[in-house]
């Protein structure tokens, strides 16, 4: 059956059925980090949601150019047309070259989304490298009479613009309340309106990142790299555009606006998606306030605020288990039950190889499939095909224990549809306990350190139990037992 | 004792003094992949012998800028002015847009360096992400009289620069030889002098990857953008510039030439150095003679060429085995003595802690120490470096027979110098033999493993030896009794 995909549009305010322009090639870009600091754990989230929509719509046959953006220069401290950039400052603070400050976030960037089995997107564009592009958009704007000069610096005229277009079509807003509801200007400000955002920066003699442009040497503003490289590599429309919900205004607001205002036509983004915010213990996260962790943080388990090491894909489980359009709340106690979900769910997989074969089947195995998928058809709802996994971890034991009979294809089929929504689409591993192992080596070897741990004792051969104890000490691996067996973990 | 570094100058063909501009900054440009394909193992061994004057260079006290760039256009198929840029024609042939085959063939780059233990680079720029800059320099090369502008292509004018500079100074060619060597220009070609190169070249209607100039739609040449890349980031004058001897002629000319034309100066590099090629069974590697792999087929083993899988700590140190300045053959006989040679040395290392002290040394290690830095003095030479680290094994298994006698201060000055020489500078690891595994862990529980294994063989409990052998044979390892013990693998 062809499945049918609906998205919550952010655009229109509903949920409307995915249809995209060029079938069956997808176009999608996810605004992506910006480059001066270690990576947000809220960022993580949300990139871990486009990562789910990459892979379903892939998945379902679809040919995605996926494009998430690093941003290297432009993005100011303020988040608008003053202050610092982002970049510099760290720069300044680090005593580097703006680009080392680049670079080394960027790496750091890239390990943690590997790490976290995010899937690498088709391209990676950058800001600095398309200078020569913003330049000409910022032209084709001023030509298009929606942005002025003043002072070797370019705005985009708000007023003007929506004339023509509707500013504050995506976030809602009302242009006048905006205006009403804002600081007056003070005759200083280049800016003739306070709602104008910078298309193009003149540098300051100070400012290292600068390059020529029509108007002198500058740099470009924050929002325009994006409406350059969306429409570069995904045409001047494209289906879907992504991003935190922090960015809808006025960074997605603004992006809209210099598209339609560079091409002279509506509707850039047929499909605009937008992910919610995290928060840490019941707060907003706060550095200064020491309520914050580094995602790294949690594989390690070396932070106050973090109980013991998770593995990536307990994290992943945790985020996934809340819609991408709800907040999230970290908790350890919401850390804990996710890596306890994920593992019973993971034991009842290892079981399914074994599973006897019935002459019939008690359970429709082809209706819980299909509730998979409507699951991820409605708007991408991983909590809800989370809820079905456990179904199936509920059939495969009751199989086991004889309560439930399913046939051999059935059987095939519960298995195949399992790795393919856990593995493909959730992207979640079977790991070992403990953080980033190799999985299979490691975990074999314990298993069969396990069981001659179990024989020596049935033995009563305490050498052999003691040296096993000590050697795993020496390795940090620490043994603990339960009721329903030995299971092992390493040491923080 | 401070060291002294001689540095083997292609620029002046002489072994010279290193002595930076700016102590204690260097600045260090090593040219990078072109990304349209696989890297080669040539090349990884031309960026591990950069990798290596890097930990040097740092390890010495400098603080090093490193460049290594990433070429993503303008590299044409036939290394000149003519045929299709390589990653266009890539591009076509794998129905992909080109920046998804930058971003594909960048990505598995950075997989491989990270695997084979090379140090990140501290700003990795790409020639797209200079565009502006490219133009600019060109314009410079332009008004000072150097370059002519053809039908919207910018060329660089080599007699007319050889009349104030000297075209050759690197390669030691003869201008007028090199005229004299080379067909006549047919009258149809844009260029003056067949030894003339494009600075700019006008994109044809169908070529994607075009952006606007002062000459029309176009893209930069080859060799523009790392006299662009390397001035921008380490100055007009700066150290180290690296590659692999294939690049001398004419890459590394043209840069030269450029950079002086721009910035009428001469030397914009002191120290030029280039690695030599490599072979494989004594002949050249080409993929349509099947004389050909690639790196990761070394680790997994799974090639008809290579004969079993090797640690990345192996393949580094069989590359470190041959002076970089050398041409290397490789062969299975070469690595697999790689190989053992690098297990004598880690056995070493691992007695090295339990090595009994005596009152007085009858071995002088201060001497044997400075031996070591007078190797990487010497133009960084590694061969002789391993040879020291030889040496120290032999010291260290002669103090633990009884031999040698070691002072306290002695033992702990040794097992600091092979530290800070095996795993610093050369960037070895101590690994378990059989690829990318998890080192500690697998390796640790593969001890105890082997020592149950032993213990159950004494006691004659073949119903545990038995299990060991059943579970690590699913696991895909193999055990071999030797003199020496029993040791592991992982099977092919």
């Amino acid at each position: 059956m062809k499945q049918e995909l609906y998205v919550n549009n952010s655009l229109t305010r509903k949920k409307e059925k995915f249809e995209p322009l060029n079938p069956p090639f997808v176009g999608l870009y996810v605004c992506g980090p910006t480059v001066y600091n270690d990576v947000h754990i809220g960022n993580l989230r949300s990139f871990t949601s486009f990562d789910i929509v990459y892979r379903y719509l892939t998945h379902l046959g679809y040919k995605v150019r996926y494009i998430r953006n690093i941003t290297d220069v432009g993005h100011l401290v303020d988040d608008a047309d003053e202050g610092e950039d982002k970049i510099a400052k760290r720069a300044r603070l680090e005593q580097l070259e703006p680009m080392e400050i680049v670079q080394k976030y960027t790496n750091g960037f890239h390990d943690v989304v590997r790490e976290f089995n995010l899937i690498p997107p088709s391209i990676e564009p950058t800001a600095t490298g398309h200078i020569v592009e913003q330049i000409e958009m910022t032209k084709t704007i001023i030509d298009n009479g929606f942005a002025y000069v003043v002072n070797g610096s370019v705005y985009f005229d708000v007023k003007k613009y929506n004339e023509k277009f509707q500013y504050g079509i995506l976030s809602g807003r009302n242009i006048d309340e905006l205006l009403s509801g804002t600081r007056d200007l003070d005759g200083q400000d280049e800016k003739r309106n306070v709602l104008d955002f910078a298309l193009w920066k003149k540098a300051q003699p100070e400012h290292i990142m600068r390059w020529p442009s029509p108007w002198g040497e500058g740099f470009p503003g924050w929002h325009i790299e994006c409406s350059v490289m969306s429409s570069k590599y995904l045409g001047l429309q494209f289906d879907i555009h992504g991003g935190g919900m922090d960015l809808k205004f006025p960074h997605h607001e603004c992006e809209i606006a210099q598209n339609c205002a560079a091409h002279m036509h509506d509707t850039p983004v047929k499909y605009w998606m937008h992910g919610n915010m995290l928060t840490l213990n019941g707060k907003k996260m706060s550095k200064s306030q020491g309520n914050f962790f580094l995602p790294q943080d949690l594989l390690s388990g070396e932070h106050p605020l973090i109980d013991k090491p998770y593995t990536p894909s307990a994290v992943r489980f945790f985020f996934l288990q809340a819609h991408y359009g709800s907040t999230l709340d970290i908790t350890m106690e919401g850390l804990q039950a996710a890596e306890k979900g994920l593992r019973r769910i993971q034991a009842a997989w290892k079981e399914w190889s074994n599973l006897p074969a019935s002459g019939s089947s008690s359970v429709n195995i082809a209706e819980w499939k299909q509730s998979c998928y409507d699951a991820m058809n409605d708007d991408f709802n991983c909590p809800v095909l989370i809820a079905q996994l456990f179904e199936a971890t509920r059939i495969i034991n009751g199989t086991k224990e004889g309560n439930i009979q399913l046939t051999k294809d059935d059987i095939a089929l519960l298995g195949e549809t399992m790795r393919v929504f856990y593995f493909d689409i959730l992207g979640l591993n079977v790991e070992s306990v403990g953080g980033n192992q190799d999985n299979n080596t490691v975990g074999g070897l314990m298993n069969m350190v396990l069981e001659m741990r179990m024989n020596a004792r049935t033995k009563k051969d305490f050498a052999t139990s003691d040296l096993i104890r000590d050697r795993l000490n020496e390795l940090k691996i620490v043994v603990k037992d339960g009721k329903e067996g030995s299971s092992w973990e390493f040491l923080n």
